[in-house]
This record gives structure tokens, sequence and C-alpha cells, in this order.
């Protein structure tokens, strides 16, 4: 089904996941057309981009022609030359010119993009940091990944590498995290930590923990219905959010800090934590006109800022 | 004495400390004649602006015209519109339309800029930042200032308050500071912090301090003669300053990390250290080309920096 705003541009977004492709025809904010998903593990990098290359085409069978296509990935991405370095999960995708192979098998444009820089430019573009200048975006998750959008540009920095707001630390004399920082924010943070420190608080407290793992999820359950133990956790969890925030705050003034992904389900368990926190923690002219708000593309933000990018890249 | 490159443009640039009034007359990254220093103190800003007029034209009486003047001044500063909102140390100038006033005099285009973002405009032109597109540069003394270049322009941010390294934490639970956030890193690393951990270590250790005041001078001198308490506090504070710089490496990515002011001094005595603590805490990917240096343009990076974003506003 082609929408009727045929006059809007339409471009191919490609939500690259460690387990699931899926390749979207997008019209600004919207999914016009879903591809069939795919797995791009156990299959090479060459088979991998001959499916993509046949569901973007399947795609596009009710246009007059193909369209730009964007394509967002979960690793190392060079996004100025649409080379893959290398994929978080996914084995055998070092060293692939991406942009290359398919740009000349489709003869349209293809850009790449690291999938929390596409996720960010869609919340910038049409989600919750729509006209914003400086929006700071953060996936809660089991790891903590962020994207900057910086005077209404991505932001990527020297070696594209800028984001990275998991790694970096709230206590200098912390526990280590993956790259050697001493309390790093995802160990506190992150999911499995989260799920831990439950754990351990529900033990100390020597009240049933409401399920064997913790997750997030089971904590916002039991805070809604009252439990002490998990309310108390959140407070917690949105004061250490706050304070690793306060330093994006000092440092960038942002208009917004956009919050995404599984911990940020939590909602008002979490965010008048985060909010108090930096509040206390900043001066007046830098926290009184800032939001802190949910995302609201959910998963189709990683699509349509993809999309979004392939677009800008050729205009 | 008007130098003899006279096909390059002069500007005039004006260091605005709080207690002298430092005009210059600037051509590149040289300063070509000096204005009498004046006092800001004791003053209106009214009679100020009179006097600054008066040097500006003085500057200029060997050229044929006069030509475009920025200024540097250490506070809350609109440069979209040329206002100054308060001074940090001199009274009597909020809400001044600065730009405007002495625009309308002397015919030439008048920028302001706050003063940590002209000196890093400088170091970045033609200084310790030069040929980079990702620039920290940040002052430590009594206070720990800062400015970001991102993408080869000044950032400013949200409310033009971006760049303020000093008061981002890097212990969340740490002691409060001015504008309570608990751990910032002016607490542990400003001029008069150094000098009082200094006294408290000497007296721990039961060593005689080098001096009753323990300056960072002081403790420079200390430990170039090979004075243990003096070395480990010079590691100590590099290791503190390192842990600060990962948060904004991690967030950042930046090419350079240029370090002025008097706590830089220390030199071999400090650098290492910095180096040291942020390798430490970050991963290769975006610590292998990151440069930590000294500023290079000294107390004239001001002067140079402010002339050059007047000559840039007008292109």
């Amino acid at each position: 089904m082609i929408n009727a705003n045929s006059h809007l541009p339409y471009a191919v977004g490609v939500d690259f996941g460690g387990t699931s492709i899926k390749p979207a025809l997008v019209q600004c904010a919207q999914i016009i057309k879903r591809g069939v998903p795919f797995d791009p593990q156990n299959h090479t990098a060459a088979e991998t981009l001959l499916k993509m290359e046949a569901s973007i085409r399947e795609l596009c069978v009710d246009l007059p022609g193909l369209v730009p296509v964007g394509i967002g990935l979960p690793g190392f991405v060079d996004s100025l030359h649409g080379i893959v370095h290398g994929l978080s999960n996914v084995v055998g995708w070092d060293e692939v010119p991406v942009s290359k192979i398919l740009s000349e098998r489709l003869k349209v444009p293809v850009i790449l993009e690291n999938d929390a820089n596409a996720m960010a430019y869609g919340e910038w573009l049409y989600g919750a940091a729509a006209n914003t200048q400086h929006a700071i975006c953060v996936t809660l998750g089991t790891g903590v990944g962020g994207a900057l959008i910086l005077d209404g540009k991505l932001f990527r920095g020297a070696q594209l590498a800028a984001g990275e707001l998991g790694h970096t630390s709230i206590d200098f004399n912390g526990v280590s995290g993956p790259y050697g920082n001493l309390g790093c924010l995802e160990m506190y943070v992150g999911n499995h930590h989260i799920s831990a420190r439950a754990l351990a608080a529900y033990a100390a407290a020597g009240v049933a923990a409401p399920t064997p793992e913790c997750t997030p999820l089971d904590l916002c359950v039991a805070a809604h219905a009252g439990c002490k133990v998990a309310l108390d956790l959140w407070a917690i969890i949105g004061n250490e959010l706050g304070a690793a925030f306060a330093n994006i705050v000092w440092i960038l003034n942002p208009d917004v800090i956009v919050l995404g992904g599984g911990v940020a389900k939590a909602g008002d368990l979490l965010f008048p934590h985060i909010e108090r926190s930096i509040k206390s923690r900043t001066s007046s002219v830098i926290n009184a006109k800032l939001r802190i708000v949910p995302a609201t593309l959910g998963n189709d933000a990683g699509a349509i800022g993809c999309a979004a990018l392939a677009l800008a890249a050729g205009s």
C-alpha cells in the first residue's frame, strides 16, 4: 500500500539488529510498508547483502523506481565512507564496504549509520526531540548507549565514536567497567546490574523477590504494587542516572535528554528521580528549560532515522 | 609599529579581565600593538565603554580606518546578540548591549564572547589545538573553566553555557560544589583546594610544608626538588583530572584536550598522570590518537581569539 502523500520523498530504512534485520519503506515519520525480517546469524555478509538487496527491491516494487537506502547497524561503522568495521554480535562483517556494494547494485545512494545515531536522528527529526537544536538520546538497556545531536546535526567525534554515555563514570574510585573505567554508569544501571542489585536489596530486606530474575519489568510491576524495596531501587537508579546526565548537561547544555530502551519504560517510577537529581546538581541557567522525556518512536526510530539520513545525504 | 604583512586583515581583541582590560591590535596570531591596560573596578559600564572606545581608536591610528572588534568577558555573555547579562567580578554590567553601543560609535562590527570561548578559539586557530576538528580547552586555575570546539566551530549549547567542565562530578556522593553538584571537579583541583589538600598532606606526613600558602607553584618547586608529598599530590590530581577528562572523551571523542591556566604549568609533574588516567579509563579506539597538550598562546589567547572571532563574524 503506497501512501497518498506521494509528493513526499520515500526512502528505505533498514534496522540491522543482531538477530533480525528489518527493512521498511519510510515516508517522513511513517513506515509505509514492512519487509519480512531475516536473521544475519549463520550467514556470510555476502549472503545477507543479497537478501537485503532483494528485500529493498521488493519494498519499492510499487514505486516508479528504487529510492535511497539508509542502514543502521549495531557496531563500529564508518558512516562517512560507508564501511562496516565490525558488528557487535554478528561475525563476518569486518571491513565490509556495504555502501559501495549495495549502491553499485541498486544504483541509489546507500548510507550507513551506527544504530544509536540512527535512532537519535529519528527521534530528533520526528519524535521526542523534534524542534530542538541540542538533543542527547540515551538507550537504557543491557548496555547504556547514547547519541548526540548538536547544533542541529548528528555529532560523531574524531573516530566517529562519540556519545558513549554508558561508559562515563559517576565514581572515579568505583567498580571497573568493560573498558577499565572505574564507576562506569553501565555497571550501575545496565539491565543485568539492576537485576543483581534488586536481588541483593530484597535479600538484605528479608523480603522475597518478585521473580527469580528480578528484571527491570518485574521491578516496575512490584513498585506499582507498592513494594518499598522496588520503589527505593528506582529512586537510587534515578539518582545515579541524574548524576551522569548532570555531567552531560554541564558539558553540553542541551535542550532535551531523550530516554529510550527497556529501563526507560519505568516511566513515572524513574523520571521524577532523574529530574530531581539533575536539578540538584546543576545551575538554574542550564536546567530551567531542560526537558527529560521518553522516546516516542519506539522500535521504529532506527528505520525512520536511517531513511531520513539517506534522504538528507542526497540533498 | 604596523606589521609588514599588510595584506592580512587586522582586528582589535579586547581581553576584559576582572581587574584589567587589555586591548590589542591583532593580525592573525600576532599582537601588533598593545593598548594601555585599564581597570574596570570602581567605574560605571558607561565610563569603561568610553575608555574602551578611546583605546580602540588609538590602536587603529596608523591604519587607514577602524577595524572589527572582539571582546572576551568573564561572565554570562550573549554572543549572538552582543549583550552582557552580567560579569563574574565586576558590578554594573547587567544587561548591557555592548555590541550595539560600541558598533554604533565606531561604525565597525563589535562582537562579544565568553572569555573561555575566546581563549579556546585562539588556541584552536593558532595555538595548541590548530588543525583539529574537535578540541576541548580547559583552564585550570582558581576555577576550572572549559570551552568546546566541535566540528570546527565553537559549541555554546542551548543557553550558551556549555563547556563548564569544572562543575562536572567525578564522585556522585562526593563533597558539594558551588551549584550543589556532589563531587564536582573544582572541589578537587581548583587552586585553593589543591593548597588545602597539600597542607593537609604535609601535616599528615609530619613534613613541613614548603610555604604557609602551599600554592600550586610552591608544590611544583617542592616536587622538582624531590619532595615525595608534592610528587604524590600531583599524581593524585592527575588521576582526578584524568577521570573527569575520560568522561568528556567518552561523550565527545575529541582530537585534543588543551590545558591552560596556572595549574597546567605543573607540566611534566602532572601531564603524564593525566594521560595515564585517561588511557586506563577509555577504549583504544578513542584514546589512541587523543592528545593532551599545554596551551601555547598564554595570556594572549583571549585577545587573539576575540580578534579572530570578530573577523570571522564579518566574513
